[in-house]
């Protein structure tokens, strides 16, 4: 933002051109593709240069600045709005990156990616998600602010601006995002919503005729309505809406898609398809531009934007100065800071976590885990997390934090509400705005819920933490709706998730170090029921977890493995139990515990061989959950005692007998497959 | 309803009684099971009573009367509440069945189940789906009767009630149902919604500060408060509810939940635990109840249910009288009833389906299900469904049927809006209530925001038919976040769910075939990209894909069967073509089509043997989505040429050829796997 720019006249021929450019840029780049959505960057240009050039702080020389306002454009479908502006401000994002839009390799894919193209803060393009991720990235900034703002040292002040669509404001996902931040009073997120009415299938009349508005005031937000062209009173709303503080705002601003193309203006035409050059020619005639120019950027223009540019450089090196000043006033802060945005933990970080003693009666992993994060919360300090309305039965409180609430950020508890998605989304917000390592909780039931959300976080690799309790048929009488079955292996199947489920407290140690350790998404996947807590002097160290599978229980003759028994989470119970018998009988049989697929993958060939030889082929798998995926490990010869049908409402007990999991069960096929009945 | 319910006075002693009989029996149910959730049904009990004695029409000694009122019990876990009223009032549920209460094989289980308790109109419990459900109840009832209510003959003419928790409020997937209602003005369709500050983790103020009357006012909602203990209120506020037609009714009931119990009212306590003994006892005492009786129901309350049920029985067989003179009067009519509430479609439906030519050209699948759908519209004609906003996309659209809007049933095709969740409850919700046989369309990507419904309706086996289009990475530009990669794994790990990927024309006719022949729900996963119509002369006959999968291009040489090529949707095509290359060069190949692997499954050994015989253990799957899972079909030996990544940006043959999706590669990979490079 300019220093300078409030003498800038909003509605001058100048800054016609500077929008224009956006627009014609926008046109031009889909057209190249013969492939994108060219309405909204022309209905939305105008809200966006007055956001850009007036409100929004950024420098585009270090886009990692800590304390820049955060962009997101949850409607990224419009991405070349947000390119044209990044291109324009002086982002590493040239006229032939614009040229290559949605090109193999290229800065300019087809929706805005995380990680990939400079000054883009998160991934966006399935609808709702930015604004949730939004939502998030406010809450991150309020409890920094909380956090390190100390007397009159202002180091956390920015806001979160969001542009969101006609689609954004149907999903579910932004429902409870909205309500949400409402809860919260989030003053520094402000939303603007592109109001064209109009969406793929025709105007959105055919499907939408709520009042947006009031549904963000029962929120409890800051509502606002503006002609989306009318540059100043964009202006004067926008500074309206920073002045509300202890609400977000919304400010609904009615557009027009396609602004400016004769024919498609107004028309669904314009929203996901090249104009076509003729229309293209037409609006660029409306427009006073140049017809036949492509790619065409005024040199005015340039020069507008690096004063814009210049500005928020100045704004950063003030902060710069000030950051400093703060670090030498206030050195216990400034190491909370450091290990705060640190990507790694210190070395050595996980030494004195608890051990749990071996314990016949043992503790439910969700219980283990309860106890990890109250030790976590001292050697982590800015792991922060909660869970969507389950919290007693996740465990995940923090015991001796506050909750955060309304205007009350200085505390680590979230009480996210029923709000599963929105939960997921939030967290990638907060990872996404740096300072914390956040992690939430539901059943696993529920990371149905989550899905959409869960995938973005794999995409853009963010260190974030799933704790999904109830994880089997094991929960008991609340029945079928409530009992997972399928998700373990739904889960695995989304490439670049890693999915932990250990078998014991002392796993669930490994678990949560190996989670904070991971540079990617976690989900720890916890019991309701007490598991035994297994003799490590007995039995093979807990810290194998990390290699995601290792032998729990060696054979009786290390050169005849008859089977190997391979089980993850609460079914490593039974195979121990089984593996004493079988033993006893003189049979040769090893127990490994595979809590973490994907970390084993990760492994070299040797341990993986080590652990599960290629020449053993008898192996019986044990897992409460689908059967299908388990041929990976056990192979053409192999059996599993899975669940392939729904659960049942009763105790877990009468489950666990109806359902096959019994020892006597595992014991059953294992002696089918050793053939010794 | 009694007719003579209307001298009945709600404030008397004797209602009382029957209020306090539902209390004390959920509690003691709750108690005796030592699980279970008291809170709901004690706070709930007085407007339920009120509902059940006054409102709702039913009979039950006919719970599937066609046009009795639909009660949804959307906050499930109070599922006592109606497990209570459904003995009080007749149904086929004995007092010693509530003893059992979630007991293996009770009729009383956990949360209510669709099928296995008569008077339970949808399996209900994860938050906010049993509210989704109702509105496609509500839809469904608005449609049957515009098309069957003819002149003064009003044979459906019936309500949906629901009674929803604060859970169901904050949920997604109710506020995207709650907008839909809205916009298509449901005038029959009222939700009383338990408003009683409590959820799990404690008040509802820690997550949710809202007002959620305001916000059903802005998605066009007739609002109405009422103290939730205030019976004559609540009775006055569902007529009101009723008189307003034109507009769905919330009525928002303060309500206490755990209502009597003197230590734990209006405290999560109460929420999802047994009272214990003791609070039982003195919760009886504060209603005056004999404390040390359990499952106690006073005569006169079954008296009084009696008189209930003998009103509804009169409106019952009053609508049978009716029902048969508009039969009588109306014969083309009762025709169409009797197909459209029809289990199965007639024998022979589906002679004279499109048969499409050989082209090499050929055209998408998505295409093809479009040109189908026009065909099933006249072979089908309560076949009714939409997209969520990407019709041109799906090619969902009935060309020759009018579009549901509001207050106008009498069409076909819907526009759900960008509402993936909501479009699945309503699916869902549309097939409960019966009369049509429903689909919906978006992206394959999105069937994530569906998943939780998706799986209800499989849990259910409602036939719902899913059209997801844009199914794999051959989407191109829009990139990563809208190119399924897990998804087909993902969804084939939904127990009783069906997937089918045509691979061309031909088998996606034979696709929804099937899907409209199968008893459950059903997955058609489309391509946006053009596929060469195989020649069906000289490959085997698209049939085939009715079992699952099946031999279309033999090997050379019968007794030498030396790789099986394996292949589902797009990739089919690449394997053919590398067939003819292997064939020319003299190597004995086999090509099976394996569009449905839950099909496929259901065949009997033989067919099974004899698409993919045992023995032959060069086997080699392409399938553009992850390679995770099909180890079940090539084994240990064999290989896949699969994504086990995300996918990028760029023109769909520039991915094909860096993702390896070529003729080349796969005969590079067979090559390979014959020795013969």
């Amino acid at each position: 933002m300019s220093q300078d720019n409030d003498r800038i006249d909003l509605g001058s021929a100048e800054t016609e051109l500077q929008v224009n450019t956006i627009r014609t840029l926008a046109m031009d780049a889909v057209e190249k593709a013969n492939s994108g959505h060219p309405g909204l960057p022309m209905g939305a240009a105008d809200m966006a240069h007055v956001l850009w050039s007036r409100h929004l702080r950024f420098d585009p020389s270090n886009p990692a600045w800590p304390d820049r306002d955060r962009f997101v454009l949850s409607a990224g479908h419009g991405c070349m709005l947000q390119y044209a502006l990044l291109h324009l401000s002086g982002y590493d994002v040239s006229l032939d990156d614009l040229k290559q839009f949605r090109q193999w390799g290229s800065k300019t894919p087809g929706h805005p990616e995380y990680g990939h193209t400079p000054g883009v803060e998160t991934t966006t393009g399935p609808l709702g998600q930015g604004f949730g991720n939004a939502v998030g990235m406010a809450i991150a900034e309020a409890m920094l602010a909380a956090r390190f703002n100390h007397g009159s040292s202002t180091i956390v002040e920015h806001w979160t601006y969001v542009i969101a669509s006609d689609g954004d404001m149907m999903e579910g996902v932004a429902s409870e995002a909205a309500s949400l931040a409402g809860h919260l009073q989030l003053g520094r997120l402000i939303v603007l919503y592109d109001d064209n009415h109009i969406t793929i299938d025709g105007n959105t009349n055919l499907a939408f005729s709520e009042d947006v508005g009031a549904r963000f005031e029962a929120y409890g937000w800051h509502v606002q309505h503006v002609n989306g062209h009318d540059r100043p009173a964009i202006d004067v709303a926008l500074t309206a809406a920073r002045a509300a503080t202890g609400r977000p705002s919304l400010i609904v601003a009615r557009t027009h898609i396609g602004f400016g193309a004769p024919h498609k203006q107004d028309s669904e035409e314009a929203h996901g398809a090249p104009l076509g050059a003729e229309e293209v020619k037409a609006a660029k005639k409306a427009y006073g531009w140049p017809e036949d120019a492509q790619f065409h950027v005024p040199d005015s223009v340039y020069a507008f934007w690096r004063g814009v540019a210049a500005g928020g450089r100045k704004l950063r090196t003030d902060w710069d100065e000030r950051f400093a000043a703060w670090r030498s006033a206030n050195p216990d802060g400034a190491r909370q800071w450091d290990i705060s945005h640190a990507t790694d933990l210190a070395a050595g970080w996980s030494k004195g976590a608890p051990a749990f003693p071996p314990d016949v009666k043992g503790m439910a992993t969700r219980a283990a885990s309860g106890k990890m994060i109250q030790w976590l919360a001292e050697a982590v300090p800015h792991l922060v997390g909660g869970s969507a309305d389950l919290a007693p039965s996740n465990k995940t409180m923090i015991d001796k934090a506050a909750t955060v609430g309304p205007m009350a950020f200085a505390g680590r508890n979230f009480h996210f509400g029923v709000r599963e998605h929105a939960m997921g989304a939030a967290l990638s917000g907060m990872s996404l705005h740096g300072g914390f390592r956040p992690y939430g909780g539901t059943f696993l039931i529920f990371s149905d819920y989550m899905r959409p959300t869960v995938r973005l976080a794999c995409i853009m690799k963010r260190p974030v933490v799933y704790v999904w309790t109830h994880d089997s048929f094991y929960l008991g009488e609340d029945g079928p709706t409530h009992q997972p079955v399928e998700h373990l292996m739904a889960l695995r199947a989304i490439p670049g998730f890693t999915i932990i489920r250990p078998c014991d407290a002392n796993e669930t140690r490994e678990a949560w170090i190996a989670a904070l350790e991971h540079a990617g998404p976690v989900g720890l996947v916890l019991t309701r029921q007490n598991l035994p807590t297994l003799d490590r002097t007995v039995y093979g160290p807990a810290e194998g977890l990390r290699k995601g599978g290792y032998i729990l229980a060696c054979e009786l003759r290390v050169d005849d493995l008859e089977l190997i028994l391979i089980a993850t989470g609460s079914e490593v119970a039974l195979a121990v139990e089984a593996h004493k018998t079988l033993e006893a009988e003189g049979r040769s049989v090893r127990v490994v515990s595979l809590p973490s697929w994907e970390l084993f993958e990760a492994q070299d060939a040797a341990w993986k061989e080590s652990v599960l030889p290629a020449k053993v082929t008898r192996r019986l798998a044990v897992e409460a959950g689908r059967s299908f995926g388990w041929e990976r490990h056990v192979g053409t010869a192999g059996r599993v005692i899975g669940l392939d049908h729904y659960g049942a409402s009763a105790p877990d007990k009468v489950l666990a007998e109806h359902f096959g999991f019994t020892t006597a069960n595992v014991l059953e096929v294992a002696r089918e497959m050793l053939g010794a009945r």
